[in-house]
Order: structure tokens, then C-alpha cells, then sequence
């Protein structure tokens, strides 16, 4: 695609510095950009590379636009206005509407005329596919499944029965959603299965990563809320709810029937155990392991950092004995305290 | 399906209190069952959600009985009662037998005539697959594999050559049994692959969860007992061997060669390093890290909770320098003794 | 395959002591070999397992051999030896070149003569497969993908557009290249998506595990380096660079931008923060987080090992008053000093 600065300016609401009729094709990092591409200074650290920038055009903030001379898009957040330049300039490739000839489709399924079913998909039985829907190949549709408008799945998908996902959702190979919640009664030394007979109910504007799986409920419903961001290998245990605009990063765990609130971000490898309520806007560190409810929005965290081993070896040997340690610091404190006593008298 | 209090009663051993003429068409829960549902008290926290049920029947035990006035399954285990009337109720779709015209067969595999291999799976050569098995869409089954009897591959499984799977197990999609275990030799700066050799040999009675991935032995089997449950994204390493019953919940990793006993249970995220021998009736709560074998029955742990990050912060700075106080407290003793003795004399 | 133990000597730089027209024709474990096999002893400790062997000839190292009376072939390392002589008996089955019949293959596309693409397979425009690939069932090669001579897709395997890898590499079922790296820019409470325009760079000799991950970059590339082994479940975030021979064990979370450096270890479930540097030979032990640059070689740590759960309770309930601990304890020392200065006065 091929756009002057001055379409760019309109349609981004930004303030052109520079030469309004030239003419940008793609964006690039600032430090291998060329003359048709746009770029933008993501931190003030690298204004060395914005010196020597040879980029048609660099999307830059008021406050840092006199730190360069060149071509400029002034804008209030320069971070949001690249992203949406990007996804302007580089739209998912067009597809011609159809279904592969590969694909097995059940007659009783209802696909928009507007969407793609690609090579070795299956769609079962009565599945609804909205608008514009893209289907990649080798996708899986269980029995039921509604897909929104506009929603893309890359292929490799799989969703069980009776899910639904929302509109303009994008959900990468290898995603799993409606798997079976890990549920069972104890009988004697055995496990008794629990049917898990609840779905999986995705909002809308959703992205859900690679390899990332999302269990069904076991009779209500695993429900992801509007906005919501999921990044690869994340595990959601069924009848979990997560709140709009959740970003979580990946190899998160989150166990069953936990509500997260709405805006929190987690960090990678986080854990979340099971049956806890977690408020609006908490933040959890990477690597850090939640076992009870928070109420109160903030970041909270329980990971360590890695030092050199034979450090850490002594450090943690002595966490071992921590609580001992504890108790003859409170009989040392005791002792001076009677020494004191005992000196006063 | 239907069914009537008093055949429920007498298929699951319970006791009608009400009306046994009752029909019952599927498990609901508390809140929101209607009067065709069977539901059950979960816990005591619920009497009160117990007290407005709609339920047509709710499974109670004798104790918790007198606490509701309406139509009543007492029984002596309510969650195992539950969990058995709902996989009755709710039993998996029946399929046709046969095989799909996209799936793919190699002539020499024995297919029970009951079983089923769905559209665009790819069976190889020398495969056996028992009665009344369901392979559904896009399995891969290797040379050589065999599938016990009624076992149900959910679709977008692979199981590598030559591993076998017992009777009765669920495996949910993404499964991989039988990659290659990570095995290498050193090769200067380089690594040398060993050859991963051995198979997978799963029992009876087992669940997989979805992305869960089982390495093949690199000499000998890995070996995965009767009645295990393996929630989902779990690795489980080359020629480990895991006991009877044992429930591992998501995203557990266990390193080559360990050993885990019979009825043992592994918290979400927990890890088990290589070659460690891990007795029956075992816990390991979520999170925790196991780097030494464990000879008696209990639970373990090594996991932290999260608390606000700033608070942990300081704790955790501290963490990095335990030894060193450690040695200052002891320090501290050896001084207040001296003096002490000093005092004395 | 069949071969006398003079020949293996010759190719593999052994020395025989015994038979050498002796003929054997597979690895096997020393505990089970037989009379046709060959083992090696893989640590002092199975001596006695030696002594009671059935095998046909064990690899020893020199100073090992007077322990064994039997046919031994007598290297400088043999793990190493082990390894290349159990690759050469055991080489990957023989595959027909060509196109399954059900393989959808854009004509775009070019596929050496001495390639395999497998049943179900996806080969979109402009891909490129050399020599001797193997492609196995169901796995997507998107638009512009290269892949090196002789580099094997088990089946099930994702790679996405314009990703590219190089020769002689094993991928395994559900490993997905490619992926969308997760960045976003917020926008008020919601996350507007940056788009993932880079590629993943493969090197030659790698291997990828089981239902790892690895998301293409965000505007430069993602880069694995040569030789590089990842084991199963591994996320890789955009734009991350691993150096030449690094091998990294199962579930370890990689987070965005950070490289890591030649012939480093990673143990399981270890985690790695974004936009950091490691140095080379940099060893992580299992469960360890890296929260800052490393750049000294050597081994860092920060994971705890489980011990029994009340023992651990007590332990980390007073971690979380560490800081409180460790001011108590300079308030008693400052106690103490100053006692000694007013009894010395």
C-alpha cells in the first residue's frame, strides 16, 4: 500500500513536519528504515538512532520532535499511532470467499457467504460462521460453534462443541478452546470422571496465542471477556472468567472457577490457583504464584531472581531454616531486653 | 435422556426422598437446575443457594439431608454419586462406525469394526485399534501404534510409532505421545543426538489433556499407569515412570527417568527434575519445585505466595543476603554468651 | 542393520577387544542387551550391571575396560560413541519422494524431487523445500517458507509465512513457528494490536520440541542460531535471538527482544524476562527466573526445593517479614555494640 504523509496526517490525526506529498509504504524500525518507510522512537533512549535515522518519516511526540530534524508525524502517542499505521499499511491478506474443496462441512452448518473455510478444516454440525470469518487450514469446528464476524483463526484451531467466539477474535495454531475441565470425584483409590458438560464463551476483539487451551466449564461456563489477550501456551481451567481488556503473557496458568477482573495484566509463567477472585486492575509479576484472593487493585508479586548459583545455594539453604532463625532472633531480643532490666535494677 | 428418581436410586445406590416417580433429564447446578435436573451440594458454604434451588433432585448426604425440605437422593459420597449420574446422563454422541473417506489408512492396520477414524486423520502401517475406539478429526496414529478398546481420541492428537494405548483412556486434542525424549551427547561445542529409541505405553483408564506431550523412552519405555489423570500442557520426559491413579494438574513438567508413585498428586506448574524416585501418596502443591527423591507419603512445597510487590520486594532483597545474616545472628548469640559467661564470673 | 564390531570400530575410532567379526545390530540397554546388540556404560555406578550384561559388546572408556571381561569397544567418550553408532543403526525409515495425494500443494511452490510432503499437508505460495525434506502428516508451510536439505516436519507441525529453516533440522508434532509475537499499544483500557511483520530465522541442526512456540518478530526477525536444541513447550517471544548450540529443557518461557548467547543450558520451567542480554555459556538451573542481564559465563539459580509442606509453611510465612527480620537483627546488634562501648567506659 502506498500513501502520502499528508493521508496519513488525516486519517491518524497527526501534525505532518516536512514534506506532506511523500509518500510511505510500510513501516520499519527506525534503524533499517528507508525513505518510503515510516518509523517511531519508542523511548528517548535511542536518540542516537533517531539521529541517524535515514526513514522517510518518524512518528515522534511533541515534546521529542525537536530532537530531530528530518521528516516528522507529530502525535500525541506515538507508541498507538504506529500501531495503527501498521495495521492500515499491512491489512491480513485478502482471501477469496469459499470453502477448500478439502474441507469436510457438514450441510447443516450455516457459513457466511463472506467467509473462508481453508483445506482439511472440518466444520461439524450445526456451526454458525459469521461474516468475513477466516478459517485456516486444518481447523477443527465442533458441533454448535458460533464464530463472529471478522474473526480470523490461522489454522491448526480446534474448538469443541458448543463454544462460541466472538467478533474480530484472531486465534493462533495449535489454540485449543472447549478441552474438558480436569474434574473428578475421588472413588476409593480411583478417579471418577466429572462430565464437563459447560462451554467455553469468548468476547469479542480477542487474540488468543499459540498452543494456548481453554477448558470448557463443568456445568456453567469458561466465559473470556471482551478485549481480552492471551498469549501463547497460557492454561485456563474451566468455569475460570476473565474480565475486558485482560492481558496475560504466556506459560500462564490459571486454575478452575478463579474470576479475574477487568484491565489486569500477568505476567509470564504466573500462576493462579483455583476458586480465587482477583480485582480490577492487578498486576501480577512474572513468575509469581497467586493462592488467595486480592481485592485490592496494584501489582503484587512473589518471584525471585536468579544470582550466581553457588550464592544462591547458601541463600536458600538458609531459607530452610528461616523459621528457626526467626525464633532465636525473638530469644535474643528477649535476652537484651532482660539484661537490660536486670542492669536498670 | 429420562430417567426416574427411583431408577436413578437403584442404579447408583442412593435412597428417594419425594416423589420416586420424578423424571430427570440431565445435571445442572444448584442455581440455576430446573425441575428436570439433578443437582448436588458441593459444599456446606452452598446451604443457602441450597435453600432456593429450583432442582427437581438434589444428591445430599444423610448428614446434610435435614437441611432441605424438597425431593432428595441422599447418598453416602454426593460429588462421586454426582460425577456418576452425570456421565450416565451425559453420556459422549454415539457415532456410526467406519471411517471417514478423507482419513487416510494404510491396508495393513486392523480396524475394529466398531471403532471409528474421522475425516483426515492418517493411520499407518501395522496399526491395531480395539472395539468401539473414536479417532476424531486430524489424528496422526504411527506404525504400529495400538488403541485399546472404547478409547476416544478428541481429534488433533498424534501418537509416534509403536506407542500403545490401554482401553478406556481420553485424549484430548494437541496430545502429542511418543516425540523424541531430549537426549544428546556432547560434541565438543556441539550436541550429538541420542537416538530416542524406546516407546510410550499408557494403561487404562487415562485422560490426556489437551497439548499434553509424552516423550518416548531413549532406550527403554515411558510408562504411564492405570487410571492416571493428566491435565492439560503437561510434559512428561523421556523413560519417566508415573504410578497408578496419580492425578498431575496443568502445566507440570517432570524431567527423564524420575519415578512418581501410585496415587500421588501434582499441583499446577510444578516441576520434578530427572532421574528422582517420588513415593506413593505423595503431594506436591502448585508451584513447587522437586530436586530430590521423596521416600515418605505427604505433601510438599516450595512454593510462595504473591503479596504487593513493593512489600515483596524488600523481602525478597533481604532473601539474597539470608546467608550472610544468618551469620550474623549467630555471631550475635556467641557475643551475648560471652558476655553472659563474662557476667557470671 | 547389520555390521561386525571391526567395522564399527573402524567407523567410529574404537578399539575392539574380543571378536571382531562379531555382528550386531542394534543399541540396546545394558541391563537388557543381548548377544546381537551393543550398550555403553553411562556412569561407574552400573558396574554391577556391567558384570551381569548379556550384551554383545559394550562401549567403554579405556580406563573402564579392566572392570569388563567381555567384547568391549574401547573409545575416548563413550556416550558420544554410543550416540553416533545408535543414529547409524537406527537411521529415520526410508521415505518414497513425492506428494501425498491429499497434500495441498500451491503449484507455486518448489519441492525438491527428493522431498516428502506428507498426507493433509499445506504447502501455500512461493514455498521453497530442499532436498531430502521430510514433511510429515498435517502440517502447514505458509506463503514464502524455506526449508534446508534433509530437515524433518514429524507431522503436525506449523510454520508461518515467510519464516524460514535451515538444513538438517527435526521439528516435532505441534511445534508452531511463527506465530504472532504479543504486542500491543494501549489505547485507554483497550489493546490495539501492533502488527507482527517479522519473520522466524531457523538455523541449521536445530531441533524443536513437541508444542514449542516460537512468534515471528515484531519488525525485525526472531533468531534461533545453529545447533540450537529446544525441548518441548517452549515459548519464544518475538524478536529473541539464541546463540549457536544453546539447548534449553522443557516449558522454559522466553520473553520478548532478549538474546541469549552460545552453548548455554537452560533448565525446565525456567523463565526469562524481556529485552535482557546472556552472555555465552550461561547455565540456568531448573525453575530459575532471570530478571537482569547476565554477563559473566557461569551458573545462576533462584529456585527453592520442595521439603515437606508444614516444614515449608513455617519457612516461607517468615520470609514474608524477612525485611522486618533483618532490621530487628541490626537493631540488636546496635544494641549490643553500643552495651559494649558503655561497659568499656
Amino acid at each position: 500500500m502506498a500513501v502520502t504523509l499528508a493521508e496519513l496526517a488525516r486519517r491518524f490525526q497527526g501534525r505532518v513536519r516536512g514534506n506532506p506529498e511523500l509518500v510511505i509504504e510500510r513501516v520499519a524500525p527506525l534503524e533499517s528504515a528507508g525513505p518510503q518507510d515510516i518509523a517511531y522512537l519508542s523511548d528517548k533512549k535511542y536518540f542516537p538512532v533517531l539521529a541517524n535515522t535515514a526513514a522517510g518519516v518518524v512518528i515522534l511526540s511533541e515534546s521529542d520532535a525537536s530532537e530531530y530534524g528530518g521528516c516528522a508525524l507529530i502525535v500525541t502517542d506515538p507508541h498507538l499511532c504506529f500501531a495503527r499505521i501498521a495495521q492500515w499499511l499491512h491489512p491480513y491478506p485478502v482471501f477469496t470467499p469459499g470453502t477448500h474443496p478439502t474441507a469436510v462441512i457438514n450441510s447443516d452448518s450455516r457459513i457466511a457467504k463472506t467467509a473462508w473455510v481453508g483445506p482439511h478444516s472440518v466444520v461439524e454440525d450445526g456451526v454458525e460462521i459469521g461474516d468475513d470469518v477466516y478459517v485456516g487450514p486444518g481447523c477443527f469446528i465442533g458441533n454448535h460453534v458460533t464464530i463472529g464476524a471478522r474473526s480470523r483463526l490461522v489454522g491448526h484451531v480446534s474448538i469443541g462443541d458448543r463454544c462460541s467466539i466472538g467478533e474480530d477474535c484472531l486465534l493462533h495454531p495449535g489454540a485449543v478452546i472447549g478441552s474438558d475441565g480436569f474434574g473428578y470425584a475421588r472413588n476409593g483409590e480411583q478417579w471418577q470422571k466429572v462430565p464437563q458438560l459447560g462451554r467455553v464463551i469468548i468476547g469479542s476483539n480477542v487474540e488468543i496465542g499459540a498452543n494456548t487451551t481453554i477448558d470448557r466449564g463443568a456445568l456453567n461456563d469458561t466465559v473470556i471477556g471482551n478485549g481480552v489477550k492471551l498469549d501463547n501456551q497460557i492454561q485456563i481451567a474451566h468455569n475460570v472468567h476473565i474480565g475486558d481488556n485482560t492481558a496475560i503473557a504466556a506459560c500462564v496458568g490459571i486454575a478452575g472457577s478463579t474470576r479475574i477482573g477487568k484491565r489486569c495484566t500477568l505476567g509470564g509463567q504466573a500462576g493462579i490457583t483455583g476458586h480465587l477472585d482477583i480485582a480490577d486492575d492487578v498486576h501480577i509479576t512474572a513468575g509469581s504464584l497467586v493462592t488467595s484472593s486480592i481485592k485490592q487493585a496494584g501489582a503484587y508479586s512473589s518471584s525471585l531472581k536468579a544470582e550466581p548459583a553457588e550464592k544462591w545455594r547458601r541463600n536458600a539453604a538458609r531459607l530452610h531454616h528461616l523459621d528457626e532463625m526467626a525464633r532465636r532472633l525473638t530469644k535474643l531480643e528477649e535476652k537484651l531486653q532482660q539484661q537490660s532490666e536486670e542492669h536498670e535494677n
